[in-house]
């Protein structure tokens, strides 16, 4: 069973909410409007208020800084002798929105959500949301709470940290791959920009002769793997629309 | 007098270290080397470690993440009416390198940077010497003191919250200006990406027929901003070294 357990939050009894977000938070809330408010979608809450100042997406813009900050204090501690380039990948593995997203469907946080009927289960919504709950522990309880809350409740149960090391990185490698399975060909346009002033490398790709996306980068080899994962991060958020 | 009132920390006696760490910091610390490894560039460092662990680089990764949640709910509480699109714009002024860097030679931070003889007093060193304090503050005492640092000895003396506020993020109306200054003239070659999957745009901005950035957007416009931004986030750096 899942961290949040399936269960319809919005739709409980307001006497039940404490308990069930006891059973899932650890500890007992004491301003439960801030875990509403991290849960209620802008669909649903423009329905009420034109400003969707009581949606959750002020507590994500918190949350989003406080989970960055746990979870970079969590590969602090856990490398002690891996410099900043390795945290700095480490960290942004976890800090994206795909896989905050997927992490929030694997931990059930989706079924507490409300949103309006028709909005997409797309997107980075449930990462928002995840992010809202850590702005909504932090103001409720505390910094020290959130933290526990990330790595004793999330961290330890759902997260593989060497399968996290190992995430694909390389996306000029992961664009041969996609090419060679969907039989669409590629192909890099790499320029070098001299100005005089501060030189770089421009890299333009083509799929099937059609301009996709387009990256920058100090080495060729760096132009093109902004290129390419320029290509799939907007690709992997058309794929799941 | 400067909150660090121009000590040449490095060079004090250790008696005199906590004391003086007390008067800037407002409390005694109680892990000094966390400190005078905020304080220590890699040039520096490296003379003595190949690896540059003993650098402050491992404090600036994990103090920017401290940083930036102190600064965003700094924010969230003093614009409770604000949407976080706001609320992203101007937390983006304050930490971002160049004011970081400008904020911490206001302060003074800069003359307790201990660096080689030969490394330039430019790009974001002393920035990053900030973030790495607020590092080692998290890590010496938790992440209220490093708050209440941030806000009562920094924000609170140095920052003009209401003059961050207004700060250009205009950049192409920023172009317009330093073209009409140094009279060098500028165009956009902006071109419409339609790949029946994500369309956007994508500009390249020229000097003196020459180009020097690009950047891409959903509109024109802001295809036009990003190019902007890019060449002066690259200038300005270029300016100073």
């Amino acid at each position: 069973m899942s961290l949040f357990q399936g269960i319809r939050y919005f739709l409980l009894a307001d006497d039940n909410k404490g308990k069930i977000l006891k059973k899932v938070l650890g500890f007992y809330p004491s301003n439960i409007s801030l875990y509403e408010q991290a849960f209620r979608h802008k669909s649903i809450a423009n329905e009420f208020n034109e400003e969707s100042l009581e949606s959750n997406e002020r507590l994500e813009f918190l949350g989003d800084a406080v989970l960055g900050s746990i979870i970079s204090e969590y590969f602090f501690v856990k490398f002690p002798f891996k410099d900043e380039g390795f945290l700095t990948k480490i960290r942004s593995k976890i800090v994206n929105r795909n896989f905050l997203n997927q992490l929030s469907i694997e931990i059930g946080l989706d079924t507490f959500l409300e949103t309006s009927a028709d909005t997409k289960r797309s997107q980075s919504i449930f990462g928002d949301a995840f992010e809202a709950l850590i702005g909504a522990i932090y103001l409720d309880k505390g910094y020290e709470s959130a933290k526990k809350f990330v790595i004793d409740k999330v961290i330890k149960d759902y997260i593989d940290i060497e399968k996290v090391q190992n995430l694909e990185t390389n996306f000029k490698s992961k664009l041969i791959e996609w090419s060679q399975q969907t039989k669409k060909a590629y192909s890099f346009k790499t320029d070098f920009i001299e100005n005089g002033q501060s030189n770089y490398f421009s890299c333009r790709l083509y799929i099937e002769d059609i301009e996709v996306s387009n990256g920058t980068g100090q080495s060729k080899k760096k132009a093109e793997q902004a290129a390419s994962q320029e290509f799939f991060e907007k690709n992997i958020m058309q794929e799941h629309s």
